[in-house]
């Protein structure tokens, strides 16, 4: 690893090698997890470099690779599974400049990476269009971020997740060779390099599908009991003639503690239902509401009538939650957890009863899956101890509920654990020196790993 | 019933007497079946009316309730149920100039009842938008004539049935009275009358969803046998991230020998799919097409290429099938069977087996009901006799199969064989004459009756 001569030849660039500010974009939401934010909080780049035009991207990734320079890619740095953490070191190839949207047709959008999804629904917008799902970091989050490092989100309620067939239709991909390749991938290629954390090449361009743009109503249900919700939440997933964008809910007492402005509206031990409802859709949203007696709607953005308005509603959702919660009780963290159809609302019963006195507190999002309504729970827990959080993910999994722990930095932990080959074989043909993101493929640095343990990257460089 | 008095005090409205063209007006499709042939052949109305706006239907239902004088509504005669046909002879109020499209607004439109489908579709299009889901008459049907006597179509493989919340949005009705009101029905109040065949009440005013028009690319593949393609299609519907707007699959050999254009591209046993996926998610759908090895794609609307093109492909699905059908096989009727999720393949698979010689032909079509996927049979088959039809329906019924017997003309028999109280309920209170399309609700009629033979209605004016 040759630092200077790669920032030497880079140096017509913009580079950033101001240690304050380097360490500042060399940080993503890592901190989410107590478990990340003890192995990650010393991790930075040694610069930053912001490419205009792929001809740049091609450049760095050119001299890096000769300079065996590791290159971690950056969008905005809201990912919380450390994606954008460059462990050992080298450059951050930060994609802010590449925001461009190129062209946008009727159901599809061409975009640069570093665009923000905010930006990119503002010129969607134009065109009666928006973005089929994002993260609840919309208004922070660029589209290369959601991709490389995202599963779903806002809209997956109606479109599934990303890596479904029809969510990406075209990603334009840079190799890190001797000479660098531009690549074209649609259809089963997309999985090589989709929700890869830039391991196996750089995205440079995104073809997205859009949906119709609606002035969505904004909502806030709550219900006696959390059984309720989450069972309405299914069944309003179910309801195939009424729109929607967001179904959230959220076990007692999530927002009486940590939604400061809902707080006031809902009763102790009430649950909470966020949505995200089509304004043509209104008149079967309620009647379906009407069918559930209890159910009460407290906000809709329609006609705010709260002293202190919440906000956008999604911005309670998804992780934000998360956030939220944090932003209270520092000691809170979280899991992500696939309770799947059909019986993803027995599931969440059974969990909770295992956690019976709040260490584990429900927050679900729901997701279509293969056709099906289940449940993406985003729960959040009262750390105690990663022993503790182990035991809790193990419980889990004992009981049938797929966990994707949200504190390990690699694509397998954070994943299914076990190896994607379409990701490994792409990084083998791509990134022959395995320098770009190191540290986040287990399967390309330690291939006979077992999972006994946390994985503990040895290139990782140290405090 | 003064029929001479009736026509008197209409005269200053459009007015139709002649004898020949009021029978062509007093007919629909109800011939499709054999069954509904033999038994309303000669029916025919006294004179059709065709008012030109509400204050004139109010006219026409207080002049006939004065004179008792029956009123059967009329869009464009395109249903197959009989819906449209007055038993009971009267007057037809015929909607062909109610045909305002009166607002068209992001996600919805308010249409007049006697607006085709097409020309709604047209409007609609100016704003970049259509009608969710449409019948494959949509030529030529109108969008009154839809609500009040079908239940889905073209569209429903997304969106579900018209009954579900979410796809009709207002309904205005004239109730026919001493002196007619006009009332407005959203919710659980559109019940009354959606599905209703204009028995309580004639609707002057529909307000619905719209979804995005997109130049949707009308496909055919075929299968080397039917179980792959309907497996194929159930799949396809459960892909969340692929837009579709029709999923039909037809048995051999009904390519084979009904569809003249499709025919020379089909080998001897190929089953058939027919479907409409949104441009933008063709690569997406090629992708999943690739995963059935041995399906092969033939036709694609946005590149044609055989010598003579098969026109829209919806017009081989839903009930054009059997018109296909029966124009080169007079001897060919059909059912209507509802194969519930989540077992529907392998329903359609022993109903196969029960019929193993071709006296029932598979034609599904794939639709959502309560967030699942599902197929509707408009199965074809081979009418030997009445009591033949019978048993087969039977036989359907025994296997868990329910039908919709379109060899009835009433909403109980075409239906679930039960009273629809809230049909019934405000027929007493729009309808106190029992003047509405007379004949069609046995509830109003025979509250007794237990299905155990045909419903003859009688009050059935005869030959």
């Amino acid at each position: 690893m040759n630092i200077d001569a790669a920032r030497e030849a880079l140096k017509h660039l913009e580079i950033d090698d101001n240690p304050v500010s380097v360490r500042a974009k060399s940080r993503d939401f890592f901190w989410y997890s107590p478990v990340l934010k003890a192995r990650l909080d010393h991790v930075t780049a040694d610069f930053v470099v912001a490419p205009r035009t792929e001809a740049e991207v091609i450049e760095v990734l050119r001299v890096c690779h000769a300079h065996e320079v590791p290159v971690t890619t950056r969008g905005s740095g809201t990912g919380n599974y450390g994606q954008a953490m460059p462990l050992a070191g080298g450059c951050v190839l930060h994609l802010v400049h590449m925001n461009a949207v190129k062209a946008i047709h009727p159901g599809r959008v061409i975009v640069e990476p570093g665009c923000l999804l905010k930006d990119l629904d503002a010129e969607a917008g134009k065109t009666g269009q928006e973005i089929r799902m994002f993260s609840s970091t919309w208004a922070t989050a660029t589209i290369g971020g959601f991709i490389a490092g995202g599963s779903g989100g806002v809209g997956s309620c109606t479109w599934g997740a990303l890596r479904d067939l029809g969510n990406i239709i075209r990603l334009r991909v840079v190799t890190m060779e001797a000479e660098p390749r531009v690549l074209e991938f649609t259809g089963e290629e997309l999985h090589r390099v989709s929700h890869a954390y830039g391991t196996n090449g750089i995205i440079t361009e995104i073809e997205m599908p859009l949906a119709p743009a609606y002035d969505w109503v904004e909502i806030f249900v709550a219900t006696p009991d959390f059984p309720m919700a989450s069972r309405l939440a299914s069944d309003l997933a179910d309801q195939d003639g009424i729109l929607k964008k967001l179904v959230s809910v959220y076990e007692a007492p999530i927002a009486q503690q940590f939604f400061q402005r809902v707080a006031p509206h809902v009763q102790p031990g009430e649950a909470l239902l966020g949505l995200m409802i089509a304004p043509h859709a209104m008149d079967g949203f309620l009647t379906f509401l009407a069918r559930h007696p209890g159910a009460r709607l407290i906000w809709r953005s329609d006609s705010p009538d709260w002293p202190r308005e919440p906000g956008r509603v999604f911005e309670y959702g998804w992780n934000h939650t998360t956030l939220r919660a944090l932003k209270v009780d520092p000691a809170v963290t979280y899991l992500q957890v696939r309770y799947a159809a059909p019986d993803h609302v027995a599931k969440v019963e059974a969990i909770r009863a295992a956690f019976p006195d709040g260490e584990v507190m429900q927050h679900l999002e729901v997701m279509k899956e293969g056709g099906r309504t289940m449940f993406a729970g985003l729960s959040l827990v009262r750390f105690t101890t990663e022993a503790r959080l182990d035991e809790i993910v193990r419980i889990h999994e004992d009981m049938g509920c797929m966990i994707f722990n949200p504190h390990r930095y690699t694509l397998e932990e954070g994943g299914r654990q076990s190896v994607d080959d379409r990701q490994l074989d792409f990084k083998r043909e791509a990134d022959p020196k395995g320098l770009l993101n190191p540290g986040k493929m287990i399967a390309w640095d330690e291939p006979g790993f077992d999972y006994g343990c946390v994985y503990a990257y040895r290139g990782m460089r140290g405090q």
